[in-house]
């Protein structure tokens, strides 16, 4: 239905003259306008004697109106390949409809041209100067562009309809993700040129702010390639054109990508360009969410760690989400802790947002729930930034509603509108942590970003990691009050993390009962100092719940065996960064073999009667290798493991009765019933949701339990004389 | 001279006719007018079918515009006990200072009232609206004050002159601070009025926001009594009419005191109150800055332990920086990390300015550095809340041009200019952690200020303290490698952190050299969760530079003696809050007992030859104790320390060759040149600048030096034979 679709006829030439003429006109009479808006307040300050002239010029842009381009004709880029199928998102009437919504809420004048021109005599910031699109030439496009790209587009528009079609229906898979129609080039030129005039009116101080309501969307289209509903890159076009044209007064450009998906193409077209600071906030989903990776199987360009290379390194700020679902809390985080510091620190000469509306609440494409207000209050921390002077361009966004109320609330806001009144919702903890984590990544180029972190090369010899030294400490008290010592674990290669990783009490060949613990370990936690992160070790605290069962079990004569199951495996001598967890398959390999290992070498070949394993955190996906075992006491705080085995198809009802699994209180499978359900399922054991959170709560919570539980299954205890134990 | 005080004489009566008038005329039609600048917007607003009530009504705000309150009367109040001393800080020209210059920037009209009237009903934000000041009525000081107290400042205006020139000579002493004249009642009362006028037209929306130019200033007169300059305390006042009057629209009211001083009368007034946040950036001092302590010897007002009481708990947040010189970068950091979090989170419904400027830059009083700009930007982040509801309320500042030009960019930005394009200062390392520490006193009562604070009490048992952990692996390793054992220390209470405190090689009775460290506890280094502040162990560092002095003194030969001081000296179980460093005087004592102990008990009865101590950090001050000794080798980041005797005239001299003294290159006695050369003496030892910053750095970087410095020493080595190693 596009390409013909019934917005379109209202204009049927695709020119709404109504719109298009009086901006050509105002155009003629604005200068006059605007300088005469100014009149009384150039006067007025020849009387300052001590305020500097920056000062005095600031205050004459406060009596500037906001811009606003438009231009119907843009609507004209439309699908040639329509067919049965539904609209396609990037819909003609979105400009419209925003424009729409600029009238009826009075920003823009709807009566009569010489009114307008009267009006804004009287009063210039009354409604939205109109700031005219025209076509961006071909030198201009190419300040951005490879020549080849800019005839590609250019020749769309000599294209047959058929020819259209097929290329439209061809370029519409994949990561291309494109439509062409015979007026696309047409179209393009005006959405480019537009953001062009837009950036200069701005640059120029012509206007206070401005918006421009343009497409087809620009930020994914690569210097030599058109991708994502995007032809020409507006935004990049429109930051190379000031550049060049005011090399003195707009030298520094924030182009701020507040778009649900990754402007690639704003990143890779800057990417070595100390000037252009590219700041976006998408969602990344580890790489999955458009536009993904590159073809050739590089790292996503959303990530994190893309920085920008030579001079650019460290203009580039990706705040990829890791899933759908942000809303009001993490975009004012993100800009509190991360964006407007670094914004700040750069202190641009203009700042260009690069605004789709697509992580707007209403959005199923973006699946956020940014709300108009939230669009106002990052449009006023960005007016904070080079003496106000911003830059709305269009990108994506696509439920019509929440794309015009948005862009509403953001044209509001450059107005004048103070900022409605909202509260903010809690910070979802895994946009916390990715915040934090930019911040790391950030730190070495941000001044502003470096409080709070560490960087490991620069520690020196004579560094230990902590890690070791716990366990080393662990091992010492342990030796002491129980004599515990070291098990000798074959292996092929030695890793400093692996030093006293199972200990053990003396003589365990001979127990009858024994109590296996794995475990992650010990808790750490400590307030390190805001600058340099050194922690005083007294403020540092370890949390080892393991202890008080190593305890229990030495008093009731258990043999003992701790192992401890690091997160990280690493080289020897690795302390020259900072290295991530293992992941989940590492993990459990390493376990698998060190529990192996420890049945094949060590405990089938002891006589032993009962043999109660307890598994404590990650390290729990060690007990499912011991299974053809005793009972089984797992605290689980992460992912919760079923137990089957296709050669015994008892083992789970087994499993089920002898086993104690106690499950951490805010842990995602009691948020939805239905798992929770799944959960209480035999084969993931004896399931228990604890009233406690976290690890070493639980262990504490549950410990007469879990020493009951034990006790009642010695063979020798089995006449059950716990009672008293049970009071 | 004040009381006619020749800014007085343009106005012989006390009134500024010209102002005073059409501020009454322009109220009758202000009503009028403002409907009439509405109009356009009510009529075009009632097409909005899908728009709701909240965001219209938000809209028409955006046409108001900024109030703007000033009486020339309130220059009225003047010292009456005027002498040969120069003019008072508090100088009545303060007011007219700043409004002459929001003439002079063409802010407010200057031109006939019936030209005013007409520019405003077509231009209603082209200046400022006139809120006139009118005097409070008794009920609304009672409000906030007692009957006695406003009895007390009534009878101001019945004394004879002579009484008050006595009764102004006594209030000028001390704690109090204060003047009093004979019109000191009526400006009082109109300073009142004026901020109540100016705080009810913000919130019942009659204006954008407001600028109220009223002096005496309020922020240190307490519910009973005057002080401080302040006579009522206008801002409580204003607040808290409009909650009488406003009782569903304007429950909630964020006071944001930026005066450099405390405010300790709107602190106490609201302390139990949980519907006013007060938030204050002042100078503190360790308490010692104005206003200090009350009288009564309890903990400082503006000290930032002092949170609120009862339901008004976490509703007082004080930031008293730690000594004058702040400046731009500390308070944009202080509204990024802690204002603008906090007062998000409370969402108020209208917020007032304490607008002291006094730590404006040019301000001798306060000491401060804080630009216009800055100002201007601190003020564009709070137009960020309840809607745009802000009012502005002078309080002191008393350079009269950092007042006017610092009030002006206020004005401004409330007016709606951008603020200007600014750098930011890097942020002063002692603010940085007195934010820090804001943040964790403040953590349990906002969430926003949670992630990255340790709960201690929380923590549960199997908690260790993380120093003991750190001992006890030395420990172990240093048995492991040296075979070094504690060495008994007897004590009358022992506590945990003594436990492993000196460590020596065996059969250190019998040796002829011997190495005795005396150190601090080694650096520790972690980034911890941004959430809860779990460490991960394998990312947490132990910087330990004692080490490889230790396996080089085994090498060759040397007894080794290895004391760890601790920065805190606590009870044996106290895990259940943090712990603050042990002052300077404890940890002195501490070191002195250990030191003497072991001097007295082991080493004056070994047959030593050559003892050489090294003195690391903080421990290094125990080096002074043993200095009838031999070679002295000190790393010093903290204070350095005199060694003289009264007794021995010669020790100094000895000192100084006897020694090395390495300082970390950012110490502050090398930013002065004096004290630089003041530290160089002998009585400091051989001081040594390192081009090295921190401990570690500095053991890392001397330890060939100081191996060299000991063999030289060395008795049998004196023959010189270490020039292999020079090399």
């Amino acid at each position: 239905m596009e390409g013909e679709d019934q917005s379109m006829t209202d204009a049927p030439n695709g020119f709404d003259e109504s719109h298009a003429a009086p901006a050509a006109a105002g155009r003629e009479g604005g200068d006059t306008i605007i300088k005469n808006g100014m009149n009384v307040d150039v006067d007025e300050s020849e009387e300052f004697s001590d305020t500097d002239e920056a000062v005095k010029s600031m205050y004459r842009r406060g009596m500037l109106p906001t811009g606003c381009c438009y231009d119907d004709r843009m609507k004209l880029h439309a699908n040639a390949d329509f067919g049965p199928s539904p609209h396609h998102p990037e819909d003609p009437r979105r400009i419209e409809e925003i424009m729409k919504m600029f009238k009826k809420a009075g920003l823009v004048f709807t009566g009569p041209d010489s009114d307008l021109l009267d009006i804004l005599r009287e009063t210039p910031t009354k409604y939205m100067w109109r700031i005219p699109a025209r076509p961006a030439t071909k030198s201009e496009v190419c300040t951005v562009h490879t020549a080849r790209h800019y005839d590609w587009v250019q020749n769309l528009s000599q294209m047959s309809t058929r020819e259209l079609r097929t290329l439209s229906h061809k370029l519409d898979q994949g990561r291309a993700s494109l439509y062409v129609g015979g007026m696309s080039y047409e179209a393009a030129l005006l959405a480019a040129g537009g953001c062009v005039e837009t950036c200069k009116n701005v640059a120029s101080g012509q206007v206070k702010n401005a918006f421009a309501i343009i497409r087809p969307p620009g930020h994914h289209a690569e210097y030599d390639v058109p991708m994502g509903f995007c032809l020409f890159n507006n935004v990049p076009i429109g930051a190379r054109v000031c550049q060049n044209e005011y090399p003195d007064t707009c030298r520094k450009i924030l182009i701020l990508d507040w778009d649900v998906h990754h402007g690639n193409g704003v990143q890779n077209i800057f990417y070595e360009d100390p000037n252009i600071l590219y700041i976006s906030l998408h969602v990344y989903e580890n790489g999955n969410f458009y536009p993904g990776k590159p073809d050739n199987d590089m790292i996503p360009d959303g990530d994190i760690d893309k920085v920008g290379e030579g001079p650019g390194k460290g203009k580039n700020v990706n705040i990829g989400w890791p899933s759908q679902g942000m809303g009001d809390g993490e975009y004012l985080a993100a800009f509190q802790k991360i964006v407007m510091p670094i914004a700040r620190e750069f202190d641009p000469d203009m700042v260009i947002i690069s605004a789709g509306f697509d992580a707007a609440d209403g959005d199923e494409l973006g699946g956020c729930f940014v709300t108009p207000p939230c669009y106002a209050h990052m449009t006023h921390m960005l007016m904070s930034l080079a003496g106000g002077k911003v830059a709305v361009c269009l990108e994506g966004g696509y439920n019509l509603k929440a794309i015009s109320n948005s862009a509403l609330a953001v044209a509001r806001t450059l107005m004048g509108e103070p900022p409605p009144k909202m509260g903010v919702p809690p910070l979802n903890k895994d946009a916390a942590r990715l915040l934090a984590r930019v911040q790391a990544v950030q730190a070495p180029y941000w001044e502003c970003m470096r409080p709070g972190i560490i960087e490991v090369r620069e520690l020196g010899d004579n560094t230990s990691r902590l890690h070791d030294v716990i366990r080393g400490y662990q091992r010492q008290i342990l030796a002491e009050k129980y004599s515990m010592i070291p098990l000798f674990i074959q292996r092929e290669v030695l890793y400093k993390s692996f030093e006293n990783q199972v200990l053990v009490t003396p003589g365990l060949q001979a127990r009858r009962k024994i109590l296996f613990i794995i475990h992650d370990p010990p808790e750490l936690r400590a307030m390190p100092d805001i600058i340099d992160n050194t922690v005083d070790p007294h403020n540092g605290f370890i949390l080892d719940g393991v202890m008080s069962y190593i305890e229990w079990a030495h008093k009731n004569d258990f043999g003992i065996m701790d192992a401890n199951i690091p997160h990280y495996i690493t080289h020897s001598e690795d302390i020259d960064a900072f290295t991530p967890r293992a992941d989940e398959k590492t993990l459990q390999r390493q376990i698998q073999e060190l529990v192996c290992y420890i049945w094949d070498n060590y405990l089938q070949l002891y006589d032993v009667e009962d043999l109660f394993i307890v598994g404590v955190g990650n390290a729990y996906l060690g007990v499912k290798v011991l299974l053809t075992n005793r009972g089984v006491i797992n605290f689980v705080t992460g992912n919760l493991r079923p137990v089957k085995s296709e050669t015994d198809t008892e083992l789970s009802s087994w499993y089920k009765q002898n086993s104690l699994v106690y499950v951490t209180n805010d842990h995602a499978c009691w948020t939805d019933n239905d798992l929770a359900k799944k959960v209480l399922k035999k084969r993931f054991g004896g399931v228990h949701r604890s009233p406690e959170v976290g690890l070493n709560r639980m262990m504490e919570a549950h410990a007469k339990e879990v020493f009951e539980f034990i006790s009642e299954r010695c063979s020798e205890d089995r006449s059950g004389n716990t009672t008293e134990d049970e009071k």
